[in-house]
């Protein structure tokens, strides 16, 4: 039986392995430090103050978001260089002028048009990164497109109040990779094609030009991370369904679980209800076999959690249900009341979908979605 | 252009139209009059206390939700009959209890396990309802299974606290019907099915069940809502694009958007980038000739919005960015730091993840996942 703690849950509940979150941690930060790249983890991840101190205990100093306040949570968390790997949001003139004016800001930009509006409106200097898009499609400019890189690059630099630190990249197509060879050549397919733009900018009398890239499958997976100057991946800390299914980690490096009562068993069709539904796990999901699969199970234990197959995963999702298939052997093991582990597809959406977290030691970890969390911290 | 409150929103935002919402709850509120059933409407889709009081100015004094809390926190604003619709989690019966003291509270029962772990451990009695499943197949009793329902029955009449009210079902599977045709012959089955396993029951000594049903695209457009005593419909207080796609309300009875800020435009591909992602819509979806949406677009307008095309949608949501497909005509009238609105997938799930509204008129609404909701009802 796992501990008191943890056996006292009464509602779906974030647990979080510690040990393991660690364990990731000091992996990811070791291959940085051993190839002299800057360690930028994206805290959209966790988005917990408490989260962040161990990442502080392993020397990181600079740190992404995905939102201004997401910024402004961690500014008051003592971060003091952020930066917001999102397109400026215009509408939010005033938070970032909050931001700049007390910490290192660092945004991105892709467009003369908000170079200029930021240059019009700032109260004090940020950093810009030129947002490049070296094949995920979502956003930025295209790599090929050196003529807009380098107009833009123009403007940022004749202006006052932008400094240009350099060019950033989100490889997001790894996600979609079949393979952990195809991800660990797009890794190596979108820094490279990012160095050979700087060297284009550098001819062109763009000097210093930093590199920022990041993903979790490409920065985990490739044992070399190429000649950038930063990384910038977040989900490796907790990893979830998704990145096990691509093979990025493996299923023990898992560090977080959603606990969900059972409230229902339906043996003739090896089915159990829990609670747990789509405003707990979030509806983001995984297709294997062209079965949509929501998170796979696992077995509370003493010290943790234990995955035995495959075959146990979430089907489907309501509101606050959610369709568990098990094994014949597992599903004897699971009674009304029991609690389930779920390993989320997507952890991300998980910790933002629940808002705090237990240890396996039954602490409680806040986040800034939780509410009254100043109180807590 | 919009009044002022909406022209200033900074972040995504829930835009309530109340003027389209009370319409959708009249005319629900006044075919169920009509036919002298009960209506019960399910609250998980707005989860507003405020909303709530526009249910009650239409009489309505018996109500529906999905969770422990969200009973406990309707009965807070005075609610009195609440039916929990989801199977009894027995590691919340310290909740159940503090609720069965306090107000009419009712229960789903689909085992004897539950029902005897129930008398065992209530302080005080509760009502509660057999769940049947009609052809959803999320969980219930088959509907053909007369004999283990009469075991439960008389199961439950055995026992002291537990008052048996009747039969529920949800047929959900209206949700995955190819029309509008087909919604109304699945409610009618679904509702007849319910009605032949009362009699059955009747016959054999059960007398006086009442029959519970409830799915908002079978009682919204089936003119003839059955022999049963009480509907329990949600969505369609906001509808949403999903009800849209399945044909069950127009795109003008849409209630619900979420007003999102323009960060990025791609005019090669005929796409801008907003911020709103899947923390903010959810990540449900429609599937539209093999096209994945995420939400229909509409444009602002000075008293609400308007919808041009539904060729204009959101085609991929990460975590705080979502990708909008626009028509050429129509993203020529988008230039970034403009809103625009996003009528989601499912509104429910949109609620959830936002939390709170703000009405055309710039009223803010909060609900029960609000901070702090209590200091501004």
């Amino acid at each position: 039986m796992p501990s008191t703690h943890l056996n006292n849950i009464h509602i779906p509940t974030l647990i979080l392995d510690e040990t393991k979150a660690k364990k990731n941690l000091k992996k990811m930060a070791a291959k940085a430090a051993a190839q002299n790249i800057r360690f930028r983890p994206h805290f959209k991840t966790h988005q917990s103050a408490q989260v962040g101190e161990c990442f502080r205990a392993e020397g990181v100093a600079s740190i992404t978001v995905s939102s201004l306040s997401m910024a402004q949570y961690f500014a008051e968390h003592g971060w003091q260089d952020i930066l917001v790997a999102f397109p400026v949001n215009l509408r939010e003139m005033e938070t970032i002028n909050d931001l700049a004016a007390r910490i290192s800001l660092s945004l991105l930009v892709e467009s003369v048009e908000i170079a200029s509006q930021l240059e019009k409106n700032l109260n004090a200097p940020v950093n810009v990164w030129i947002k490049i898009d070296t094949g995920y499609h979502r956003t930025g400019i295209d790599v090929k497109d050196a003529d807009r890189v380098r107009s833009l690059a123009r403007n940022i630099n004749d202006s006052e109040k932008l400094h240009l630190r350099g060019l950033l990249t989100h490889a997001g197509h790894t996600y979609h990779a079949h393979s952990t060879e195809e991800i660990i050549a797009a890794y190596a397919e979108s820094s490279q094609t990012l160095q050979d733009l700087r060297l284009e900018l550098e001819q062109g009398g763009f000097a210093g030009l930093e590199l920022s890239v990041g993903d979790t499958p490409g920065c985990w997976l490739s044992s070399d991370l190429g000649q950038v100057d930063e990384i910038r991946p977040g989900n490796f800390i907790f990893f979830d369904a998704m990145m096990f299914e691509l093979g990025v980690c493996s299923v023990e490096e898992i560090a977080l679980a959603v606990a969900c009562p059972v409230v229902a068993i339906h043996p003739q069709r090896n089915e159990v209800v829990i609670y747990g539904g789509a405003v707990h796990l979030s509806k983001d999901s995984i297709v294997k076999n062209r079965e949509t699969i929501y998170g796979y199970v696992a077995f509370p234990t003493e010290n943790g959690w234990e995955f035995t197959s495959s075959e146990n995963y979430i089907s489907a999702l309501s509101q606050e249900h959610g369709i568990v298939r098990l094994t014949k052997t597992d599903l004897k093991r699971v009674k009304v009341g029991d609690l389930i582990y779920v390993l989320p597809a997507h952890s991300c959406l998980a910790v933002d979908a629940l808002g705090e977290y237990l240890t396996l030691q039954g602490e409680r970890i806040t986040t800034m979605l939780s509410c009254a969390q100043t109180d807590l911290d």
